[in-house]
């Protein structure tokens, strides 16, 4: 979609925590002070209130969802062809909140912030969070704005974790959940990916104990970026965008560098990722995303974990993603109808993997705005 | 299977191309000279001729297929439940030869032997090799000892992907072909694996350009080892084996070390790994794996690459095998039965993943010790 003109928009800061009574309790017992929670809004709450939705980000996202930032920006935020003015979550009738997570670099609070008890970068002084820790911060925010319930909360991977977690910690707050590509516990095998990620970050020389400065550990978070990135593709859509096309030359060059189509494209993947990425927000959140079971609050139960939540939940999976696959998925609306919550559920056929949430736009997003619309109407009628 | 006692072999070595005219010509246009081919043999060959069977082994495989080198040894050779007297190989039917491929660390002539015109060791210097040069290397190593036609080239992984390229590459000195869990040409998901395996090697400062002397580039030969080994076991088995579960406390230790059974694990592979395979070994026989395309040699035509072959194949895949999926199993038999060749295939049920060819050896054994005296009383029965 071309945009006649670039939707200009500001981020804004929430700092909270300077007092000890008002820090962030942590699930790791510890409590969290200065706390700054980067944020963007878009769009009028409405004078009912009824009408705030939050997006949650994936693992490298950030509050900038939606619009430029400058003129000059080059790209606007993640999810732009979703959000905005007559975009599928419609700005002209929603009033769409996002936020940077704790433990991340782009704004909020996280491993590079200045620890306020020595006055020097955290860095592994940072207390290891949780989704959960992540999702008490976005409460804070929510009590900021004045808003009294969500019409929706809506996330795709890490995104719908945060969703997940939302429902059952604050199941009061919100009209609906939309979780997108996610899973309600992380399966052994994205554990183990993540850690062969983190071993990539860890020992990079340049790591330091994640005490680095200028030098960054570049190898190995891009090495990470690298291995992340393949999962975050499909095989089938790897072979129709790359097969074994070579990048440069017609014939093998018979060394190591990067012949296949394919290597090119990780290597700038990687390349572009460490530019924009932390290696030490890059530990934290993946680790805080091994931690997330929903079911471990309801002893492994994972039906009981949500026998409090009552709101209709739209939950989507895609075909071909092999990383949070559509059985996962599945045991989610399982568990929910188990509580007889009201649950629509749709596997949307794609060849783009993982990906699919940001890129398949037009089938999902056709089906977030009816979805929405129902709810609007629902919660404006009573 | 306990054994009664332990079955003691010995390797042998067989060098060859000390002059120019004996060198073996590689794909790149390189001549490899001073070649050590290490392998070892079961059985006897009997006086017809018409029982050797060649085994070919994956990427990190040895000559050492069966028995124990001394008493002493606490593991047998890789696929000792298969080879062996009374097994589903039985030595006592069939001479069975294995060899190291060239490029390997264990015996033959790889980047940590000597370069005969540097007296140093080659390291990088040594030639990119393919798939096709290992067979190059193992064809010499088949006239050495005397052997008209293999009555069955087997091989699983890489394995049998130089069975292919010997089905190809010498149509008429083979009775029959057993491919098992492995491709016609690697997938760009696989290559990009690799690609990513091959950056934590080659970004380890201990790498040095590949000229490592007693400090090994092991954190990043490990991560590689790490990342290959999720690829080898299945969602499912990763599930079954480990699930969620803590390894050593009953709570999350909110830090980076390893919190969960499987990261344990996979520690553990990787640290077993950098004690037994060489670095650059793992470099150069990865990247012959991504150059496998047995379609090439007939202009990416599948079927066509096996327009001379005659023999009988049997195919087979593993239905949890994500690595190399039973759908490249079937490319395979399509193309061979485009060539009207006589093809058994089977998908064996199994949740083990790729490592299914190392592991399922009751139902697999069945399926190769039928197939192998079939062939052989048929060639026999001439």
């Amino acid at each position: 979609m071309i945009e006649k003109r670039k939707h200009i928009v500001e981020f804004r800061d929430l700092f909270f925590g300077s007092g000890e009574s008002d820090a962030l309790v942590l699930d790791c017992g510890k409590k969290l002070r200065s706390v700054n929670i980067r944020y963007e809004t878009y769009g009028e709450l409405n004078t009912s209130g009824t009408n705030a939705i939050l997006v949650l980000h994936a693992l490298t996202g950030d509050a900038h969802v939606s619009g430029w930032h400058t003129e000059a920006d080059r790209k606007p935020g993640w999810w732009n062809d979703m959000i905005g003015p007559g975009k599928p979550i419609d700005t002209n009738r929603y009033y769409v909140v996002c936020s940077n997570v704790i433990g991340g670099c782009s704004g909020s609070t996280g491993p590079r912030s200045v620890n306020p008890d020595t006055g020097k970068l955290y860095n592994m002084d940072f207390p290891v969070i949780t989704i959960a820790d992540m999702v008490r911060a976005q409460h804070r925010l929510m009590q900021h704005l004045g808003i009294k319930c969500w019409l929706s909360i809506i996330g795709g991977s890490m995104g719908g974790m945060q969703a997940l977690e939302w429902a059952t910690s604050f199941p009061e707050l919100m009209e609906s959940v939309i979780p997108i590509a996610t899973t309600p516990r992380l399966s052994p095998q994205s554990i183990a990916f993540d850690w062969v990620g983190r071993e990539a970050i860890l020992t990079d020389n340049n790591w330091k104990n994640g005490n680095y400065q200028d030098n960054i550990p570049e190898n190995g978070l891009a090495t990470a970026r690298m291995l992340a990135h393949i999962t975050y593709l499909s095989d089938e859509s790897m072979r129709q965008k790359f097969g074994r096309n070579l990048q440069e030359s017609e014939s093998y060059s018979f060394d190591f560098k990067r012949d296949f189509a394919v290597e090119s494209y990780l290597q700038y993947q990687g390349q572009r990722f460490v530019e924009r990425f932390d290696a030490n927000s890059y530990l934290y959140i993946s680790r805080a995303m091994d931690y997330f079971d929903i079911s471990a609050k309801a002893g492994g139960d994972l039906a009981r974990a949500f026998k409090q939540v009552s709101c209709p939940f739209l939950v989507i999976s895609f075909s071909s993603d092999w990383l949070f696959p559509t059985t996962q998925s599945i045991d989610l609306v399982k568990a929910l109808l188990k509580n007889r919550i009201d649950v629509s559920f749709c596997e949307i056929e794609s060849s783009y993997g993982h990906d699919a949430f940001l890129l398949e736009i037009d089938v999902l997003g056709k089906m977030i705005s009816d979805f929405l619309r129902n709810r609007l109407e629902a919660v404006n009628g009573r």
